[in-house]
């Protein structure tokens, strides 16, 4: 654990894992990273990996225990329902080393859930009560069905309105840093007449992240700026000097 | 380059790696994954593993190393522009050991390009002519800036229109195998009420790849159920007996 990456502003790192075939097929389109990204960032984590694997064993574990020694923190989706393929906790539990069983905390929730919806506690539902020894439950306000924090990884459901509302059980519980601010400029000029002077101005201010992003609109180029940082003052800074040059 | 994965199937195996702080930082969705995804599916090729990386030489470097040495195919969208943050094609050129240099067939695609747009060929624009020693151009019909292809590593735009033009010039060229087929059925039971059955379906046809998807509509749980493989015929006999379990 001694190798992990920091991020140049000192923030806490984070990768993410998303476990899935249906994403590799094309059949779904991921929308968990784009979220994720999004919610890290306010908070002042950085997200500085994600990978897709398939629902395979070995190719989960693997990434699992390259990407929790990498960051600080690694967050996966996918693969922690009730069905065959759903084999997500088994391998988190083979990647630390600790046995896996039917919970009884997990299980009351559930048994508490599908006794209320009137519906039957089968095998397949006994299945989401999974959690490798030692995890703690992450809360799942929408279909109860928990995820589960063990070590520096968090495991959350595929499903985008479960996985959001499993980020907001799990982030407040996680030191951030300072949050990731940025600012923009859109200017109607193609990227390769900008990119000369953007350069020069990225040069002088080392500690701040600038971007061009270009676009086509109504058939004309243009070019949105960026500029990332910490420091709200600095940004400020680059902003009126990015404006003194495109504005 | 022995130990590359391969699919059950037999078809040839890929990887995507996705570069760009853009993506982490939550500012811009990535789309290209998905496309590639839908694309190498019907072309008989099997996106197993997809990675998102920032603007940085040394993790670019080691990405594209591991996944070029552990697939048929790899694919990357982004940062090959003119500005001070595109640094995929000096990345690619250090991952492959070789050169990289503004080569004159790339520059004369991009002189003509801005002579007939009227726009002066700056040393911005000269820097999307950086090509590695040894690369074939890939043809970028919307705004001529090529991608390049080197060894298996085909290195594509990030742009969405850009990277799916890029695209449509690569696949041709790259033999495929037996495209991918689906089948689903949509039933309006939640996932744990089909997980059992489901499964022991799944376990009579081991070459068949099944999958469920909850969903949630109108308050009401349900599940689509997918069946993939490459034999039509098998297909068809899975989905007659899924039917009959849950039509």
């Amino acid at each position: 654990m001694e190798n992990r990456a920091t991020h140049p502003s000192g923030n806490p790192s984070a990768a993410m894992l998303v476990i899935g075939d249906e994403i590799l097929s094309g059949r779904t389109r991921d929308s968990n990273m784009h979220y994720l990204a999004g919610e890290l960032t306010r908070h002042g984590i950085r997200l500085m990996e994600v990978r897709v694997v398939a629902d395979d064993h070995d190719t989960i574990v693997s990434a699992v225990n390259a990407l929790r020694a990498g960051y600080d923190h690694l967050f996966t989706s996918g693969g922690i329902g009730p069905t065959h393929d759903d084999i997500t906790a088994e391998a988190i539990a083979a990647a630390f080393g600790v046995d896996i069983s039917q919970r009884a905390d997990a299980l009351a929730l559930l048994a508490a859930h599908y006794d209320r919806a009137g519906l039957e506690f089968n095998e397949a539902r006994r299945r989401m009560a999974r959690i490798p020894d030692g995890a703690a439950l992450i809360d799942n306000p929408v279909s109860t069905a928990p995820g589960f924090s063990i070590g520096n990884v968090h495991v959350m459901a595929g499903v985008p309105n479960i996985f959001q509302a499993m980020v907001a059980s799990v982030l407040p519980t996680l030191t951030g840093g300072a949050p990731l601010l940025s600012q923009s400029l859109r200017v109607n000029r193609g990227e390769g007449e900008v990119a000369g002077p953007f350069g020069q101005l990225a040069a002088e201010f080392p500690d701040l992240s600038m971007g061009s992003y270009p676009f086509i609109q109504n058939g004309a180029h243009g070019t949105n700026l960026v500029i990332r940082g910490i420091d709200a003052g600095q940004i400020d800074t680059a902003m009126t000097r990015l404006a003194a040059l495109f504005g």
